[in-house]
Order: C-alpha cells, then sequence, then structure tokens
C-alpha cells in the first residue's frame, strides 16, 4: 500500500503545477477509485516520446489504483472549422473518429492497462444538447474571463479575428468534466486555462471541482525546442528500435535527466542513486544505456532493447564516441546548407573536397548512420551527431 | 397603384434610417410582396402608443401590399436568464408564451390586416438546433465585431461583465433572419446592431440580406423621455378613450407634430397643411382634436372618439383651458413632494393651506381629473396639467 505522502510524491513527480493540492490529498485520503481525466484530438495520431510525458502520469494513477477515462473530443472533430478558413480541417467522419480511436488505444495501451482505462467520446453527451442547452452552458462563463486566455488574449490586442465559436469550445471541454465526473484533469501547461474552466463547470453544476495537473512539454532531441513531429526533432513510439536507441543516444548528457524524470517509471530515488555515479565518474553512456533499454522495452520489448543496443555499439565501432562531443551551431538562411559545407565549417573535415572524398569513402555518418549523398541540404532545425572517420565528432545544429 | 418613389417616401416616413436605401428601391421595384419582419419579446405585452410607432410602419407596409411576420422570440424566453442572477426572468411556460401570443395578436390587430400578417415563433427552428448548429451559426461573427455593440462596449469597458450566452442572442435573433427569408426588418433605433447582424448571416447563408429598417423611440408626455410604463409618462392603447384623449391633449403643441408623423396615418401633405394653419393663427388644440380622434378611432371606435371629445371639452369648461399653459420646473428628491407643496411652488396657491382648502373645495384637477386628497405625494417624473379653480393653470414637472 502506497501512503497518501508517497502518491503525493508519485503524482508531483516532473509535473508543472497541481491544482489544487490540497484537494488532491483530501480525494486520495477518501480512499476511493479517482477518475483521471485526459481528453485528446480525434485527428489520427501519431504519439511520440512527448505525448508520452501526460500518458505516463496517467499510469501513475492507474499504479495507484486509479480510473483513466481517455476522452476523445470528436464533438469538436465532427465540425471541423465551421469558419471554414482552414482547409487542413475536415469535419471528421463517424467511421474516421472510430478509426482513429481504435488507433490511439493500440498506441497508448503500451503504456496504460486497458483494464483500468475507459475510452469515452463526448460527442455521447453533445449530441444530445439542443441549442437551449447551450445557451445555459454559455452562460456560466464571461466574455472578459475568455478573453484572459492567452492565446485570446494576444489575438484580440493584435487584432486578429476570434470567431464566437471559439469561446464555445473551452466551455464544451470543461463540460466534458461535468459530464464525467472527473476528480482529476491532467493536461499540457498549454492546456490550463481550459482545465480550470472545467472546475468552474463543475462548481457551476454543484458538482466537486477536479484537480487539475498540468504536465510540462517534453523537450525534443536537440534540448531546446518542443518535441515535434514538423521540427523532425522526435521520437516516435511506433519508431523501430534501433532508430530508438541512436536517438535517445543522441541527446545531451543533461537532456538524459529530464527524460529520465518524464519518460521512465524508475523510482526518482534510483535516477538521483544514477545521477551521483555520474558525478562521481561513472560514463553518463551507460546511463542512458538505461534509459534508451527502459523506453524500447516499453514499446517493443526486452529482446528488442538487446538487440538495439548491441547494434548502436557495433554501428560505433566499440565506444569510440567521445564522453563529451563538442557542439557546433551554424547559421544558415533558410535555404539550409549542403553537407559538405556543414562538415568544413564542424571542422570535421579540411575543405569540401575532403568532404566529398570521405563521404565516398562511407566515413560520414549522421545519428549513426552512414551517408552517400556528401551534396545534400541540410534545413533549418537540423539537429544531429555527425561522426567522421572513427574520431572526430561534432554535435551539430543548424540556426536561424 | 403607389410608385416605387411613392413608396419609398412612404416609408422612409419617420424613419431613422434605412440600410441600404437603394437596396430597398431594388427590392420593391420586384413587384413581389417582401417579407417584412419584426421581432418580439414573449414576455406578457401591454402596448403603449411608444410600441405603435413600428407597428404603424408594419401596417404602412401592408398597405403596400407586402406581409408582415411578427415574430415572437420565445427561444430565449423560454430560456429566461440563464445565469440566474435576474429573479424577474424566469423561463416562460409554452402556454405561457402561447398566451402571451394571442394578447399580442389581440392588440396588434386593432392595426395590423390579420390576413396580410403571419405570427411567427423562433423556437420553431430554434429547438431543432442542437449543439453542433448552435457551435456554426457562432462560427460566423466574430468577439471583436460583437464587442462593439455599444451596450457591450460599455460593459467591456467598465468591467461589468458580460456573459458568453450573451453573445449568442443576436445571433439567433440574426438567424430568425435566415430562417424567415426576411426582405426587410424593422426595429428600434437600439437595435440596429442586432439587425445588422441578421444581414451578415443572411450572407454568410448565401441569401440576399434584408434592408435593415431602425424607428425612432417615441418621447412619452413630458416631451423629454422615451415613453415608458415605468416613467409613467405612456398611453396604453387598451386605457379607456376619456383617459386617452386628455393624455393626448396634454401633450405640448410642439410634441403634436412628432406625434402625427409617428402616429397618425394622415398623408405628410395633410399634417403639413395643418402646421400651415396653426402657424396662420390656428388654435393648436383644434389640430390636437383630430389626432386625439384619430387615435381614439382606432383603438375604440369614431363613437368613443366624439363621447371622449365631448367630455374632454365639457370637464375643461368649454375651452377655457389657455392655449399657452406655463411650464414649471419642481426640483424634488427621490421622496417627493405632497400635492399641496407640488401647488404652491408652482405659484397655483399662496400657500399649502390655500392649496389643502382648495383641494377640499374640488377646485383642483390634474389632467383635467378633479383630486381629493392634497397629501397625495406627486414624485418624480411626474408631468400633468395641474388646474386650480377655473383660471389658473400649470403644466408641472418634477424633476430631480
Amino acid at each position: 500500500m502506497t501512503s497518501v505522502n508517497e502518491a503525493m510524491d508519485l503524482i508531483a513527480r516532473g509535473a508543472d503545477e497541481i491544482l489544487v493540492k490540497d484537494e488532491l490529498k483530501k480525494k486520495l485520503e477518501s480512499g476511493k477509485p479517482l477518475n483521471i481525466k485526459a481528453g485528446f484530438d480525434p485527428t489520427a495520431p501519431d504519439l511520440h516520446l512527448g505525448h508520452t510525458v501526460l500518458i505516463n502520469k496517467l499510469r501513475q494513477f492507474q499504479l495507484l489504483g486509479h480510473r483513466v477515462i481517455f476522452l476523445i473530443g470528436d464533438f469538436t472533430g465532427m465540425i471541423g472549422d465551421p469558419s471554414g478558413k482552414s482547409a487542413t480541417r475536415p469535419p471528421l467522419t463517424k467511421e474516421q473518429v472510430k478509426e482513429n480511436a481504435e488507433s490511439y488505444q493500440q498506441q497508448v495501451f503500451k503504456i496504460l492497462d486497458p483494464e483500468l482505462t475507459e475510452v469515452a467520446f463526448n460527442s455521447s453527451w453533445m449530441d444530445k444538447m439542443n441549442a437551449a442547452d447551450v445557451v445555459r452552458l454559455a452562460s456560466n462563463y464571461t466574455v472578459a474571463r475568455m478573453l484572459e486566455r492567452d492565446d485570446f488574449n494576444k489575438r484580440y490586442k493584435s487584432n486578429q479575428s476570434i470567431a464566437i465559436h471559439e469561446f464555445l469550445y473551452p466551455l464544451v471541454q470543461g463540460y466534458d468534466s461535468v459530464a464525467l465526473d472527473a476528480d482529476v484533469e491532467l493536461g499540457g501547461t498549454d492546456q490550463k486555462f481550459n482545465l480550470l474552466v472545467g472546475r468552474q463547470l463543475q462548481e457551476a453544476h454543484s458538482k466537486a471541482p477536479q484537480v487539475v495537473i498540468t504536465m510540462p512539454i517534453l523537450e525534443g532531441l536537440d534540448g531546446v525546442q518542443k518535441m515535434s513531429k514538423s521540427l523532425n526533432n522526435y521520437i516516435g513510439i511506433d519508431e523501430a528500435a534501433n532508430d530508438m536507441f541512436g536517438k535517445i543516444m543522441s541527446v545531451s548528457d543533461e537532456l538524459m535527466w529530464r527524460y529520465f524524470e518524464l519518460l521512465s517509471f524508475r523510482p526518482m530515488d534510483e535516477i538521483r542513486g544514477f545521477k551521483k555515479e555520474v558525478e562521481d565518474g561513472a560514463n553518463p553512456r551507460d546511463i542512458k544505456f538505461k534509459l534508451a533499454e527502459e523506453i524500447i522495452t516499453r514499446f517493443h520489448d526486452a529482446k528488442a532493447a538487446d538487440a538495439a543496443q548491441l547494434d548502436f555499439i557495433n554501428r560505433f565501432s566499440n565506444n569510440e564516441i567521445p564522453d563529451d562531443i563538442s557542439e557546433v551551431e551554424i547559421i544558415v538562411d533558410s535555404e539550409g546548407m549542403p553537407l559538405a559545407n556543414v562538415l568544413k565549417e564542424a571542422g570535421l573535415v579540411s575543405s569540401t573536397s575532403d568532404a566529398h572524398r570521405m563521404v565516398k569513402q562511407g566515413a560520414v555518418k549522421i545519428d549513426g548512420e552512414r551517408i552517400e549523398d556528401s551534396k545534400q541540404i541540410l534545413t533549418l532545425d537540423f539537429s544531429a551527431v555527425i561522426q567522421v572517420g572513427k574520431r572526430k565528432f561534432a554535435r551539430v545544429k543548424l540556426i536561424s
């Protein structure tokens, strides 16, 4: 049995904010299984480790005996962009929503326990609402408070238009908490405003307000920008084991501790022990192996993790990667820069013709993968470890 | 047959604004009967002449062969005040709405032709809308434009709260024009914003935008503030013929022309003729008789009008009312002032004991009615002709 204090510690791990801590403590003290809500877009999911920060927190609640409600916000998804301004947000059909939901489950059940997870769709209650119900819902919140939301505030002040239906969406999201009797809702820090609307609507419906827990946005492989597909600094949970392994090994020794806190289920005490080991002289690479192993075991299996580690060690010529690789930032314009020039700028070769030659000889690797085209263009936000020959390494970033 | 230009003149009579005149002209030129919409609250109606300014304009459209849609906004009425802040706006039941609608018809059909009037309820289409429909409706308008509405703007700037559902009501009202295919919508000048929302929503639904006609707010008997029950400066359309007659006769000679323009169906040429007569020395009282006669015939009948005129003449001792009665304004606080003191302040008696005595003798009349209690309190916004004995008159107003 975990004590309430231990549970509080586990829940607080990595969390950005808990609103309100005392309320959470009381709910935990009740001993009842709590309803833990998290909402997801109904668009086609392709999760990366950044998304799993929140899902891991849901899993921790399950480990504490609570019930996770994985809420798919299909009501708004089936409306699409009613202003018709965005061609990229066509309305989803019931079938698409169902397919996407199944794809979600396939992915999240690599982390969550299906037995303790309820998948819900907000169309179940929103489709039953009539116009009068929406008017009543909208009466629970003021224009001024809605305009306090960061993005609305910025757009209003800079004369960018906000359509009135955009004011309804946070209310719909908040009403979901009423419909689900949510005790706790998790979301990214960017969701804080919407999560708090849920609290207010629950109170307006004479229900106990949910505790709001915001989780930080995970940094991508570059350690600076948020992990995202469009920045190409992500690790997808469906990626091949070898790719995952290489990418995890490419994160900096500093960022590794952040990943441990947010992505590993090892107890914090153990992680603090690792940190102590490194301070006492252990090779950070060996600790990073443990992180990579845990994550690959989660999304593939233990065998795949072992194989990926072996492959990694072989590719990088039996540990010849230096412990501290120099970091090089190269300023490029929006057109990017050919690889040969990048190699020269990074000081890995003496000239571009040297670069062409080294590539031709198969001596150049990016994140452990052999490169064959020295003319390929690397673009803005490129960030990877480049190796030339056996001993020259640099972590290279292209910046603007 | 009325020409389009004559029709335009008739429609423009007394109107505050016509948006857009050219569009109206084109619609009239089409020769088709137009849908003329006016919306009314579903609360218990008790119409006074102020309300009839707009109804008269509807009647003029009927005289031109167009179809009036008398729209009762019962959708919002059946929601009441969803914020629960106003105890005075409980939701109406279907039965109450039906009763009120019947009472409305009873009253407005004293002016409108029932054959050319359709009574519609916006619940007919609003009750069929679901939440997604409301979201789509709300997507047609921006927050910034809604905040341009005068009252919203003032409240927002002075930090008075605006609940989000209040943004939905102008959209519902506007959507009514879409549902009804309104060609023209009439409203008070205070409704201009909402009427223009109708134009925009029709365009968003690929329909021809309605022409918006705003009618001025009629001044009450005092000639200053708008006619309203709460200011007690009104003439109810269900009032007894004698009372109506006395009240109409109490309006100033100046205000009479305004009432002629907005309340009479006499051609403007004829009214201009009356004005000329007065300028040439005719007694304005005799012209005012014509106005009183027309209005009382409309709401009672010709016989009642004649009787009321006779009664009026008798009550005021065969024309002993001077043509120009002096106007007296007396400043009072919110508690008002006893009649005896008012009489003294107005210079109609020499002292309050003189006042008590005159009242006791039955020598004091207010708007032609004998008064028996000299201690009665007259309150702020009191405005009437007070007569003491046969020759002393004053039009007395209590102001703050």
